[in-house]
């Protein structure tokens, strides 16, 4: 596909939010300040599984100072289960806590010390109840149940959710299987069976931005300002909950700090809402770094996989059982356990193929959706289970790869979107980086990887207006949240291309749900698509009104027209500023164009999820690594990721964007994981609980974009920023296998486990 | 014309806003908080006329806490000249200072106090000028020049402003000059010519709610909140002042405490932002009472009028004079006067007429656009000239109207929109609610007015944007300011009647001209009939959607479905709720509709004003009343006001406006006057200021609705609220001359001059 020229997309452009946010003038939602603010602390449960005996506020509304509090016994008149997918979560605690951390009553006051001091006068009685905190003991015979009975359902757009009768009586809530062929007669066909099991660890986002929100009720409407990533599903929920009309409830996202998935569906707003409707005023509720580790994280997994494989070294059959470990609400974990499921299978070519994935409640917190959205999980293990069955089998893993990866064109699933790029070449294009022939050093290894994820969402609906004012300069409105990852520019950038002005005449109006068109979510690395397109479209029906009142004024047909720098130009002549073409043909400079544009996925019978990929986002990862043997650290000697983008509207933040993916790979794989025993959580804080910091980059860090045209969004491209964190695990894990010839199955691969694991081999363990 | 039967529109509906402003929820621009916000404060002129010779704000600068002072010096790189029809305003002033409150520099400090402290440590030296404080003054030759050399005009949507060759070297800025016939003629074949002069007072508009404003800049965008009637226009002016492209500047307008003209075009901002642009921080500006006294005006008047009258009691030719003193600065004078000149005839049949319309520049407060926009003025002169006519012929004003008003479907002038209500019929209806032709006795005498306006505007532009959620329910975005007028109650009924849902189910979206459509301004009664139109035709482009949505889901013609009570009605059966329409039709309920519509004004090369007048605006007013000889005060006994609306659409709200307006009224005809002595202004509070208060209402009064669905807005809706101002001075003056035999023809009839005028007439004098 032959790239088009462009102007202002396709181009590293700086930014347009730069200056704001460095200078410390970025609008955030912490920012918001209103007459008569008071602030919301939230009391949280201590207890990972306990029934509520008594909940008594008396001597903390007794406290000088308190406005309110919001205890279960605030609830009446609210439909006040609410949730993702099942409405399984309280706006407090009502009959159980489920989680330590769980909350169970807020405290309101104009001083938030006030506040924190009223939380200890609430007095709590709890019956403790026995809990469960692993995927293992969640699925013991007779373990203690997190939701006794039947929970109900949210209305849910598209795919209903929920687990056959089987499961009744367990802590499964959630069950997606799919098959196709006969994985039995594969087994029995196959020269070569594996069985291997891999676990995925409990990580938090930990944006910047911890959860929060400001919610002022004026008696008829309520209007929240939220850091989000979904602000109209939030509207619906919120709308649910508080019985209103969704005119009556408007959500407004300034910049938000950082989203990851954590800031999707509902967290703590319904708390501060029920504050603000009961006392009539602003409320302001920002969790700590604490309470956002106890408020949603992502997925812990078990994952069993089975592969059959021929002589000739094809994947003859493929059994995955995948359990993923949701918390103690669903929140988004059915949808990211389906799509854990969906994609468990790995970019191969497997005729066989039976997949079982469940999810499972625990009484841990919440897991919901986290980038990656549960190919993160099974890309773990597929491609460590590639490694190992490639050195089981004694041939090369990147051979073994090449020989199974699907072609471009081929189906994943019958149904879907063909494979819209090509696998191997990026695959090639990895090992040649990492001199892949070469042999290390002792102690340095290397592994590489290569996953696929379904991109773009589902069911996706996407709406854009673009608004060029008499001058010819333009606001864009758009649904799409700014959570860091330069969706302003890049979605400027297209409608600064398609109507030949700068980037800086085009600017991105303020997050409303009164005002902005309708957008589902920003997820699912569908914006650069789904709402490229949309926005796309928009400008081009600016366009087109532009060249028909062009047409008018100049006395050309339109087809002849085109726009460049801020011009109309005709066929000859410096052309004629929009300027003067808009009030040429309105009469009046006061007046302006305005255009829609709407993406709406289409619907499929045939595909497994009810709508085709929009698009398959790829990442490749390779790395290099060396193994301290005497403290078990791993040192990233160099790490090549690539990234098939389509085309880059802006190739400096698509970068960024990898690089990023690459980053959080690292964290969740060397460093990060969330501790739990007793079913407390023991490192909830950023000392405990470590992130990746910039020593923790690779000595050598390439991200590199493939740029083939062939993505659905606008010049070609394709959605991104999702591929970079697959691989890294399952490269890494190859490499410390390379290097010191130790097989670790269980994320992360921290010092101490590595250490410890080199130790009871060198003891003979 | 049959009235079209109505559910929500049509009906007396409690205002949409009503909660929240008697709460004390409703968001002001003073309630606008932002991290880092100064507070802004003016140093103004003490002088009605002098050259600065020096500014130094050395020591200011130096008071600590001070964090900018914005003179003269500071102007540099920007287009600092601006103004509403001339660029005769500078942000602050640089030469001269040409009244007393004229801005001449402004303080930013975080402390209020701080700011105002500082001020005073402004050293300015003047060189005192010559001065004019009055129309006579300004117009005396060799009067001192308010302006030297050529004023710049803006660049202006449809006319051209200016005035002829002849009048370079004098203080008028501006003149409108219409004839027809031939008015030496009609004189010559008059059998009476009348000739008098008449004075219009210089009265405030006095809004609960002062100038205010919030400007912030963040490096690249200027946002400013603001208390302003036209965001549009502002933000067209600002990017003017700051060299910026219209995308970068953003206007948002929280609820307005009354506007009424004051707050069209640019007052205050200006500084504000040019703090905001220096410091890149968020300055706060609040005028007090007295510093809106200081901002705008309303223009004192003289005007002469000279009438032939036929023996027949026919008007035959009409000559006026009118002089609009528009202050220091030109503002909307310009256009208020050109208003001012084409309706000063009156709503009569004249064939030979000849009008000069002047504004003159005098170093006062600059007056522009004030409720009523010049036809006040000239409506006391003509409306006063014709009782004046009548009782020197010895005839009945009521019949000498009648007589002589122009007849439904004549034409005002020739090329015009034709008189579009019976003028006949509401003053005939007006004299029978007083008991004309009944004798009064000693000390109380009647009245009776009938005024007429082009209303609507000229060259209006309005875009309205409806969005219907999936639960049906909808959001309104309009750029007509909520002034307190009620228009998000009233549009949002046109909304809610067009679709068939509940007036609670639509909201209407704060205005910020990044999201809303573009409107020209809130003013010239033109809301209800030119957005009127505008959001009903938005709101039937969602019906549209809906029923063509319907009609698939339904499997029934579109034609055969209506809209009622939120559900999609056919042939047979309840009917479909649009939720289930919705989603039944998208697949989903995470979508939404969106309907557009535009009004936009016709252009005419035949009518006298460019663009056809969009509806005749009609007040007719009749008055009882009694005057007290001994202190002079007038007390209203009864006061009657009629508005022709075409067709209420919130008949509580529209009584609400022409009672207003008849307040309005009142106040300038009796108590109203800011005074100057030696160019200072000696009243500018409201001690010494009277606006009226609940103890001067009519103790009758009587405001009555005129529907007959003529009107070109939605259901046959008329703009109205200005109508109610025209009539009172003239009916009271009328009144007072009935009562006590004493004509008074320059305002306001306050009790001290209608004392003097008593005891002189005692005396003999």
């Amino acid at each position: 596909m032959k790239k088009q020229r462009l102007s202002v997309a396709g181009r590293p452009a700086v930014r347009v939010d730069a200056i704001e946010k460095v200078s410390g003038k970025a609008f955030y939602t912490g920012d918001m300040e209103l007459p008569g603010m008071a602030y919301a602390k939230i009391l949280r449960s201590p207890l990972p599984h306990a029934r509520i005996l008594k909940v008594d506020a008396g001597k903390a509304r007794a406290l000088p100072g308190v406005i309110d509090v919001l205890t279960r016994d605030e609830l009446a008149g609210l439909n006040y289960h609410y949730g993702a997918t099942y409405k399984d979560q309280a706006v407090v605690a009502v009959d159980k806590v489920r989680y330590v951390g769980d909350p169970v009553a807020a405290v309101l006051s104009a001083d938030e010390l006030v506040a924190e001091e009223a939380l200890g006068l609430i007095e709590v009685e709890y019956e403790e109840l026995p809990f469960v905190d692993t995927v293992d003991d969640a699925l013991a015979p007779g373990a203690p149940m997190v939701h006794e009975g039947d929970v109900p359902k949210a209305e849910l757009r598209g795919s209903k959710y929920g687990a056959p009768d089987r499961f009744k009586g367990t802590n499964v809530c959630y069950h997606f299987g799919y098959a196709r062929g006969d994985v039995d007669d594969g087994f029995a066909r196959s020269d070569h069976v594996f069985e291997d099991v891999f676990r995925f660890n409990r990580v938090q986002h930990y944006s910047l931005e911890p959860h929060i929100c400001v919610a002022s009720f004026d008696g008829e409407r309520l209007t929240v300002w939220s850091s989000c990533q979904d602000p109209f599903t939030l509207r619906g929920h919120l709308a649910g909950i508080f019985k209103l009309p969704l005119n009556r409830v408007r959500v407004v996202v300034p910049y938000v700090g950082g989203g990851y998935g954590g800031k999707l569906y509902v967290k703590a707003d319904p708390i501060a809402a029920a504050l603000s409707v009961r006392n009539g005023r602003p409320v302001k509720l920002a969790l700590s770094v604490n309470e956002s580790f106890k408020t949603v994280t992502r997925h812990p997994a078990r994952i069993r996989i089975k592969t059959g494989v021929s002589k000739k070294g094809e994947l003859v059959a493929r059994e995955l059982e995948v359990y993923m470990d949701t918390g103690a609400y669903a929140d988004a974990g059915p949808r990211v356990t389906q799509k854990a499921g969906y994609r468990a299978v790995g970019p191969y070519r497997v005729a066989n193929v039976k997949i079982d994935a469940h999810g499972v409640y625990s009484n841990t917190v919440p897991a919901g959706a986290f980038r990656g959205f549960g190919a993160v999980q099974v890309a773990w293990a597929y491609e460590s289970q590639m490694d190992m069955i490639a050195r089981r089998l004694g041939v090369d893993p990147l051979d073994f790869r090449l020989k199974n990866l699907l072609e471009k064109g081929e189906h994943y699933t019958p149904g879907d979107t063909p494979v819209d790029c090509d696998l191997k070449q990026g695959l090639r294009k990895v090992a040649r980086a990492l001199d892949w022939k070469k042999t290390s050093r002792p102690n340095v290894g290397k592994g590489l990887s290569v996953c696929m994820k379904d991109a773009g969402g589902t069911y996706k609906v996407a709406g854009a207006t673009v608004k060029m004012s008499s001058d010819g300069s333009a606001v864009l409105l758009t649904g799409t949240v700014e959570v860091g990852q330069g969706c302003r520019t890049a979605l400027s950038q297209v409608v600064a291309e398609e109507l030949g002005i700068e980037l800086g005449q085009v600017s991105v109006a303020q997050l409303d749900t009164d005002v902005t068109p309708f957008d589902v979510s920003t997820s699912a690395s569908s914006s650069m698509t789904v709402m490229g397109l949309a926005t796309q479209r928009a400008a081009q029906d600016v366009k087109k009104q532009l060249l028909r009142a062009a047409a008018r004024v100049m006395g050309e047909k339109a087809g002849n027209l085109t726009l460049k720098g801020g011009r109309v130009r005709g066929a000859k002549g410096r052309g004629v500023p929009y300027s003067d073409v808009i009030s040429d043909y309105f009469g009046s400079s006061a007046t302006e164009i305005v255009g829609r544009g709407v993406y709406q996925d289409k619907k499929s019978k045939t595909a497994v999820l009810g709508s085709p990929t929009t698009f398959w986002e790829v990442g490749w990862g390779g790395v290099e690594l060396e193994v301290d043997p005497d403290t078990g650290v791993i040192r990233i000697l160099k790490y090549v990721s690539m990234a098939d983008v389509g085309r880059a509207i802006n190739p400096l933040q698509a970068e960024g964007q990898d690089e990023g993916g690459v980053l959080f790979g690292l964290g969740h794989t060397l460093l990060e994981e969330m501790v739990y025993e007793d079913g407390q959580l023991l490192n909830p804080n950023l000392v405990d609980y470590r992130v990746p910091a910039f020593h923790d980059l690779p000595e050598h860090f390439i991200s590199e974009l493939v740029e083939s045209g062939n993505g659905p969004g606008p010049f070609g491209a394709k959605g991104m920023g999702e591929g970079g964190v697959l691989p890294a695990a399952s490269a890494i894990a190859a490499a410390v296998e390379d290097a010191v010839g130790l097989r670790i199955c269980d994320l992360p691969l921290s010092p101490p486990k590595v250490w410890q694991r080199l130790h009871e081999r060198r003891q003979g363990k």
